[in-house]
């Protein structure tokens, strides 16, 4: 099969990849162009699932690991999928990628007149001894529906785990692992939660709830071993052995760019490298999603966002210019939500290490109210911590956390900072209230004042 | 007692009413004038109530009346409170206001270096045969503790209510009643429902919703009389004669401005009238709250905005200027938010017809969407409205109606709006994500994106 003679006049826009930035790209492009021919090339026999969902179907929340499974929308009529199928090579001088069936291990070439490379990110696997050799013998992935179930036909048979890596998903699985009743333990290498995202002070209310709930924590610790005979029976963290029937690796991902690289489409050690548009090195190639170094918003310097909001957001951007627009990506700001039990802990723009990293003076305002009035049943303590830039008074980051409304104060404070917006500014927000649903005075806006005030911002308005 | 030879060298510092908007008036000024006297007079005997959280006590959500009375806060020393004092006039001249304590009949004057008005509004009384007459028999308003609990005293041994008005709380006292075990009838003289605040599409759920819960909905139909012997007996609305017990006044408030009026302070028909800084005409007399008539962030055109939110920030900003700081009011934007049974109905800027009237062409774009994944339990729908200017692409107002994060949605568009923002740059908000909290692609980037491609903004962002 080869398409390069149908539809001459049509724009034939490929898209490596069907997970939410490749999804969104197609949508972006079909309507950018009423008549393009977009095909999405998929590994997975099925369309699509969510993968953020994973920990809570393994907790039981999500009533099954099918549930996150979902179809493409019906309006996408155009869209051709090319489901088990999979990449093996770009041709960039021929603007021509190969694909082979994996059902009937036939390959062939669909030529291109732009191309989106979604490609994602893959677990990465920790360099210690037992890390590969018990992969399927109780070291355990939450990458996708069929892995997660695995771990959790596992777990319904084990007494206990142990969950390498305390990003949000890692620290979500423990929580759900305990909830099924196994003993959990979670180690990483970092002492702080959340390094990249919170400030210490703000991370610590996550550990001591771990604690509370009796999972064991272990940060700040080398991973050093998995051991066992037949299947893992234990690992060595900092000469300890702890027995542990079950390991998850939850220790990050890197981006899935080996065919980008290949094909020598400029890749740095993060990722495919895009400029605003979303474009690579190579003309009419874009890259979006877990697999690309983007920009920062607020600085403009690399950075890597692997979160779903900023897939789509770059897919949307991306399916415009390969269908001919000229649309530009601002930059990521990191905006991340994650329940860790009963908390919801959310965070934007820099932490308080990143930004001083980055030159920044930070000046740091932490408050904690309610989320109503206190006479309302159910109102529940928000503590928001706002991050501004001494010099100018310029948002930098905000962080949230609670068990409920975190991620929305942290939502106001991603929009601010896209709208350059200094303290002041975010400070005169006119927010809605009523005992229900909020307070008069909410605490971004205290968290708001009191740095104004610290900012020497309090005399004029 | 004459304070005016005490303390020259300090400034003396009057507020009127101790709402929330003299709270926030007194904080802000304490703390821009760390010497300043700063004395406010107040009618009650104790110190605040939340007028708001009043439904919420005769439904019995919160556990008491008394439970909505709360004490100024503590790190307010310097804060002199005259309780059980009335203002009797003010002497815009001499400077001074004259004071009369409610207990010992006794008057006595204080002058000011700069004063703030912050009297709030009272109760409409419709001009209707038996409306004054039955005040206390059977006629009932909902304004503050001690009124609310006669209200519900005597709905627990009453069988039927007419609520008079359809404002936020007119409609959250309906409910409550009807909680009670009520037979409860709301009328109102505009067929839709919040005619300033809602679209009539948005408001429709609103009496459907009123409908389903068993009150009856007499939109669009005016009050004739109120009638009874002793006590109220029946209401005629538009010739139709309803038996009830209670009779719910409801109808909207007006400013309390009297005294500024005989003092010689501008006055419109809507209240005091203030400049960007909140000083009324007269030098140095600020305005505040309900009383007053402010601006629109929007169009800068006159406006009056009764809510607690517009209230605490112009106390602030009043505040520092009265301790001789230049801080400005940006304008209203009248966020709105309200709970009806079940519903949280949110609103900001301009609806559809208001924007009409001041000569904007309309786009508005609603869309429907639930507020986290559907694989997860208790996701709730939220429809969101999004209005903006065809020419400009500027966002004019939005509107929110679901179960649970409509105000949030609306919070971030009143942001947007304040920081001047159009379709396209809302619609680049970068939110938060993750399955227990929210869904990749909200409903407001849902409507944002949509309302860009209504405008035409689609190809480039």
């Amino acid at each position: 099969m080869n398409m390069s003679n149908e539809h001459d006049t049509k724009k034939r826009i490929v898209i490596i990849g069907l997970g939410v930035g490749g999804l969104y790209a197609a949508k972006s492009a079909m309507n950018a162009d009423r008549t393009a021919e977009i095909t999405i090339i998929e590994k997975r026999d099925y369309d699509m699932f969510s993968a953020c969902g994973l920990p809570f179907a393994i907790e039981g929340i999500v009533p099954s690991f099918d549930a996150l499974k979902f179809s493409v929308p019906g309006h996408l009529k155009r869209l051709k999928k090319l489901l088990y199928h999979e990449l093996t090579s770009i041709d960039i001088n021929k603007r021509s990628v190969s694909v082979k069936n994996i059902t009937t291990a036939g390959s062939f070439d669909i030529e291109f007149n732009a191309l989106i490379v979604a490609t994602g990110a893959e677990p990465v696997i920790l360099p210690v001894p037992g890390a590969r050799e018990f992969i399927g013998k109780g070291i355990h992935f939450v990458t996708n529906p069929e892995n997660s179930k695995e771990l959790f036909e596992h777990a319904k048979k084990a007494r206990s785990a142990v969950v390498v890596g305390g990003g949000g998903i890692g620290l979500e699985v423990a929580i759900a692992l305990k909830a099924m009743g196994l003993d959990v333990t979670v180690t990483k290498r970092s002492p702080p939660v959340l390094p990249r995202t919170l400030d210490p002070d703000m991370g610590q209310p996550i550990e001591d709830h771990l604690n509370e709930r009796g999972i064991r924590t272990l940060f700040g610790k080398s991973l050093e071993a998995i051991n066992g005979s037949e299947h893992v029976e234990s690992i060595t963290i900092e000469g300890e052995v702890i027995k542990t029937d079950i390991v998850v690796m939850s220790a990050g991902v890197q981006a899935d760019m080996k065919l980008a690289q290949a094909a020598g489409i400029e890749c740095s050690k993060n990722g495919v490298v895009t400029n605003n548009r979303l474009e690579t090195s190579v003309k009419d190639i874009y890259a979006i999603g877990d697999c690309i170094e983007t920009f920062h918003l607020i600085n403009s310097k690399p950075c890597v966002m692997r979160l779903a909001t900023s897939a789509y957001q770059q897919g949307i951007i991306a399916g415009i210019n390969a269908a001919g627009g000229n649309a530009k990506y601002h930059g990521a700001l990191n905006t991340f939500v994650s329940k860790i039990g009963k908390l919801e802990i959310s965070a934007v723009g820099f932490n308080s290490k990143i930004a001083e990293e980055f030159g920044y003076e930070v000046s740091g305002t932490k408050v904690k109210a309610p989320n109503k009035p206190e006479y309302m049943p159910n109102h529940k303590d928000i503590t928001v911590k706002i991050l501004a830039d001494k010099k100018t008074g310029r948002i930098l980051g905000g962080q949230a956390i609670g068990e409920e409304g975190a991620a929305w104060r942290v939502n106001m404070i991603s929009l601010a900072i896209r709208a350059g917006m200094d303290i002041s500014a975010l400070n005169r927000a006119e927010l809605a209230y009523s005992p229900p649903v909020s307070e008069v005075y909410d605490v971004l806006s205290m968290a708001t004042e009191f740095a104004k005030r610290r900012l020497g911002r309090n005399k004029n308005s």
